[in-house]
């Protein structure tokens, strides 16, 4: 069965109900993970692509150049000293100071992140692995200082983004292009290998304005722990380590987490969600409001033109 | 100078002063790390006496053999079931529930780990490390949980030891003994190689009964962010992995500190500290009352005679 017929017999409806009045439950994913069928002509490897369906997400360490990566570290940096500037709904301070931990709608709030977003290294592979054009659901850049950076726990992004944004199908990915080295002791992204093959359905109803806490704690709509550790002891636990300058793609539906960090090396990143057009959301499927514009785009998504060539700003 | 020479150069007092009204202040060690000459008649090669001597730790991982560790994960986990028989005062249980997680005195409740804690494996090398007999100065088994383990901050445990348990001056090793593997990923001991060369005397009084606090999050007697920081980055990171039944030796002015763990994978050890007989407790340097005998042995040290063979019990 090629791609085209597999997407055909997608129904509408509710594929992926969750935050279950009962017990949680596993299902069996219902959409394709790589949308299109490889060819020679394809913006990465065989080998990548046959990865990134088996393993729900895929490391690139050569995407871009120093020189490329020195500018984003820069302006990452800039961003972060002048967070006045940025209007608050989009910033997340360090509680009692203005240090700045996280900037959504960065491709806002950056000219050069912008292009970074727009670019056909990260663009055009979401457009292969979607097998469409694609638009920004989110976009944010992240900061944990060292020393004091906090865990966040295991869980699949589509689950929240399908009932609480109304994101109708598996078929985003997310780009996270590290701005600091990452080892495997300052709290790197950790990846069940496989996860995305099965939606775990989660128990419990969304609370009222609920992500104004899940973005500190995520409480409601995370798998229950003997779960994770079933799915860790089939699948295996990996980590996405790398010097400034990698790239993690990840299926929408990996499970993943990060431990916290004593060490004194702060862990940053640039985080682009690119979602199919024809993907766009809808109401939320287990939510009574959608959440917020900064947190998920719903209002006339720009698809993004792919942008060649080195990225100067 | 040889060993001998140089501890007859050791002056009485207080070698270390901390708990400093003003600020905090590193000065050089004043003792010697490795207190034996190397011989071959050693229970150590001599590389792995440099290494300890050099890094200030020291990790073997085939001292036990496999039937041994089976006996102690299977001792550990039989502790932690029959919690309730062991008296309050030397047993941590996870807030809200009787689930174990750490057990004082380890030696006094289980003959299996008593017999490990005389082991020639491990006293005769703290003897040989420390060029006097031992005694144990602390004991207990750890065990943090899968998903929810917590963070241990980065501290020396001689500094506290000095300061709030009266040791007098760095002639102490701990031994850690993995009962579960250890990944760099479920928060295994991280250490500052070359950090026990140094003794940062920390600013701030000892408050009363810090260790009902400090236990669970340490504040007072430790360095300065800066200072962590100025020592990875003038030293480096390390980190004590390996499989259960792994033994880190690692000397009581060494710098560590642990990551949470938000893996599946609980994390368990039993930890013996050997302190030279000739540096039994005084009176603490830095706190108005000594901390109780489950944390400080000051009673009556019974020196250790190592025992040879297989354990068995």
């Amino acid at each position: 069965m090629n791609i085209t017929t597999k997407i055909a017999r997608i129904e509408t409806g509710d594929a992926y109900p969750t935050r279950l009045p009962g017990a949680e439950r596993t299902i069996e994913r219902q959409d394709p993970v790589l949308w299109s069928d490889w060819t020679p002509a394809a913006p990465l490897s065989q080998e990548a692509a046959a990865q990134y369906r088996d393993k729900g997400y895929l490391v690139a360490k050569d995407l871009f150049s120093k020189s490329e990566i020195r500018r984003l570290i820069e302006a990452g940096a800039a961003l972060r000293r002048n967070g006045a500037e940025i209007r608050g709904e989009d910033l997340v301070t360090e509680p009692g100071s203005d240090e700045v931990r996280t900037v959504f709608r960065l491709d806002e709030h950056s000219e050069l992140f912008r292009r970074l977003a727009h670019d056909r290294r990260l663009a055009g592979i979401a457009e292969f692995l979607l097998n469409d054009r694609v638009y920004l659901h989110q976009s944010r850049l992240n900061y944990k200082p060292g020393f004091t950076g906090k865990e966040f726990y295991w869980h699949s992004d589509f689950e929240t983004w399908h009932a609480e944004d109304g994101m109708p199908r598996m078929r985003a990915v997310s780009a996270s292009i590290l701005l600091t080295d990452n080892s495997e002791l300052n709290g790197p992204l950790m990846l069940v290998p496989g996860s995305h093959k099965s939606f775990v359905a989660c128990a419990g109803e969304t609370p009222a304005r609920n992500h104004e806490s899940s973005l500190k704690k995520q409480v409601i709509g995370v798998p229950q722990p003997e779960t994770i550790a079933r799915m860790v002891e089939q699948l295996g636990l990996d980590v996405a380590t790398g010097p400034a300058g990698t790239v993690v793609f990840f299926e929408c539906n990996t499970l993943h987490g990060s431990n916290g960090n004593i060490t004194p090396f702060p862990r940053s990143n640039a985080f682009f969600v690119y979602n199919a057009l024809s993907n766009r959301l809808v109401a939320p499927f287990a939510a009574k409001a959608p959440r917020p514009a900064f947190l998920a785009n719903r209002e006339q998504p720009e698809a993004i033109e792919p942008v060649e060539g080195e990225i100067t700003l």
